[in-house]
């Protein structure tokens, strides 16, 4: 007997037939004797097309029409799936943003969670009732409608959870949980029992898509434990919630991948003084995101620099270089879209020196090359050629321990062998 | 320089173009000095598709989630016309039912609006804002959504000019306004430039499309003129408003006909005392909206009982028959569904005595048998074969003065003239 919060995906309401699956799910947790929750994402590509219905009459429409007008997609699957439970003898009441007493700041479009106020849900609940609720969705203090921005839907079954006080929020999607590695390039990878906040963190940020980032870390704030299991499977998947003794065993929790970045390079920037300064200034007023930054050693008194940044910020990296190339006086720019960035993550790496040692070894008698290097006390990122990003992960799971015959040991092989081992297996 | 409330339906807001101009045509009303303030439907046939979806997850969805799916239609097309004003240099804001003070009872699907809280589209008119308000909805009390059943945005709209004091509200269709006839089927036809509330209740009561009783009897309860208009044209439409001197020179102000009823006839009914109470309050009972009743003179104690009713409630009828006409010991059934309802409309008839008459003589020389009569103090309705509608509509329109060539004499022409006439019209 628990108290849980079912957040779905829009995979998982994308039509009726999957809606009644919904139902039947959570009809199924009540049975059991537990006391549930649903928030529900929009049907499908929902979002998507009313995004292009906007940008048919508006190329930069009002914030705040855009949140009134995406904010529908979550309503219409609430109360079908409010309808669906109905239809199978069950009490079910559908809450908007609104009514479910998410209060957000006034920053539409992505708007952050302020408060929860969880009278009405609680009553339901108290009532014998299933609330659905809409995720990704708002209000803010004039009581104008907000949306959380993507993934939003994630953020408001974590502060649901929260609100009321539930023992667990359970986030369905079409994975059954957070992989050591993702299985789809590393057949060897192992489904995590359970992963702290802050290596999840790490993970999310670095590319694994399980969970959202600000959902991670709304949980890590108020404590909550979420669950990220499949919506087509019973199996359990990943716990993630406060580091353990148990979990910090491992040096390495997991690897992630991203091929989404890209490589900017300038070449011959004098070495001035504020010269870098004047370029990431520039290029952060234009809403860019760079992510790692390499400089070369100067030779003659001019430099390259190179950055990396989200694929989809380069037209906005490309608008600001075109500005303040010639202005700094730099020679080209150039672009590598085929690149990805590895990085391993885990909170053992803190006590563990020689990760990054052991890592740049591995990659290097595989013969990969190492464009540039990342840290934090507990991850190391390294950008690579993308072709090579198979591979990579593949080795460093192997040598890192987190092959799934070999889940408690770290093994012994040099790079060497592993490489020999994994040409084997082809 | 007026206030005028803008009406547009579904089709007017079908898709991104349309709305762009209507987005044009509103501005175009505030250049010219007015006070603007749009009411719009769902886009086309979204709440079709809405019902669709629910209907797929439960047969009889509960009537609060149904409210708050369908809301999402009108929610859609608010905020895409705000996107749409906007782009075009003129500052807008959409407004749900809810936050443009549509207050309204509990009654879900077919709420009735209580109270107009007008304070927040007043705040944004002063500030210069075009409001667009969302039709078909509002909140009751406990501030759960509610819709205002079909039609319901002409009865939003109608509201809000009475709430904000409007001096007019345009309701925009695909018709240019209201005829003495379906210019369809008559072609004689001619526009009214306007129409009292009475007649104009009347003419909807009895068929006429273009705009919802509901609509007008909120609009005579509290005196707001309304205009009925084209939205692809820019003629001048039908005012709907008080009975002027004017007005009432016409005996009859249109013709309406209604070919969606269908008759039912109870064959060898016991003539005893309450079989008849007993067969309609057994009808009333299963919502079946029985229109006209016609009982034939009893012959061997035993009498035939014919009545009409929408052809939308025929199934239910048959139900209760199947129940009813046993019990009653009455002989059989029978169900005619071509047969039209022709109806004369018309504040003069109170004081002319004689079209009842006049227009039995019309149709009996042309050979159109009347199968059921109905009247009340201004309207004639009478029951014919569906085969002989648009005929018996012409030869009334002519015999009553109504044709546009001769709008204000009523014509000499004896019902044969008329009939010989139209013959040679063919």
């Amino acid at each position: 007997m628990a108290l849980i919060v079912c957040k779905f995906g829009g995979t998982s309401v994308a039509s009726p037939e999957r809606i009644q699956k919904v139902a039947r799910r959570l009809i199924e947790r009540k049975q059991a004797g537990n006391d549930v929750v649903a928030v529900v994402s929009a049907m499908g590509k929902t979002t998507d097309e009313l995004v292009g219905l906007a940008n048919a009459i508006n190329a930069d429409p009002p914030a705040r029409e855009m949140d009134r007008l995406l904010s529908t997609g979550e309503q219409v699957s609430m109360a079908l799936l409010a309808m669906a439970i109905e239809a199978r003898g069950y009490n079910s009441m559908s809450f908007t943003g609104r009514q479910a007493g998410i209060e957000t700041d006034a920053t539409h479009a992505k708007a952050k969670i302020v408060k929860v106020h969880n009278d009405r849900i609680k009553k339901a609940l108290e009532a014998g009732v299933i609330p659905v609720i809409a995720g990704f969705q708002g209000i803010d203090a004039r009581g104008d409608m907000t949306t959380l921005g993507r993934g939003g839907s994630d953020t408001t079954a974590v502060a649901v959870a929260w609100g009321i006080g539930a023992d667990v929020c359970e986030i369905y999607s079409d994975v059954d949980g957070v992989y050591t590695a993702d299985p789809r390039i590393c057949p060897h990878a192992r489904k995590l029992d359970e992963i702290s906040y802050d290596d999840m963190l790490e993970m999310s940020g670095a590319g694994s898509g399980v969970l959202q980032m600000r959902a991670v870390e709304f949980a890590k704030k108020y404590h909550v434990v979420i669950h990220s299991r499949s919506a087509f499977t019973d199996t359990e998947g990943t716990y993630v919630k406060e580091a353990t003794d148990m979990m910090e065993e491992a040096v390495i929790t997991g690897i992630a991948h991203d091929t989404s970045e890209v490589k900017v390079t300038i070449r011959g920037v004098p070495d001035n003084t504020g010269v870098a300064a004047k370029l990431f200034s520039a290029l952060a007023g234009n809403m860019v995101n760079t992510d790692m930054i390499i400089q070369n050693v100067s030779e003659d008194g001019v430099t390259d620099i190179s950055f990396t940044c989200p694929g989809a910020d380069l037209a906005r990296a490309r608008e600001t270089l075109d500005r303040i190339v010639p202005e700094i006086r730099a020679r080209e720019v150039s672009v590598d879209e085929d690149i990805a960035k590895v990085s391993l993550v885990g909170t053992g790496m803190k006590s563990s020196p020689g990760v990054a040692a052991k890592a740049f070894s591995v990659l290097g008698e595989a013969h990969i090359n190492i464009l540039a290097i990342s840290t934090s006390p507990i991850r190391l990122s390294m950008v690579i050629d993308a072709g090579q990003v198979a591979s990579a992960v593949q080795l460093l799971h192997t040598a890192f321990g987190l092959d799934s015959d070999s889940v408690f040991e770290e093994t012994q092989l040099s790079a060497e062998e592993i490489a020999a081992k994994m040409n084997k297996g082809r």
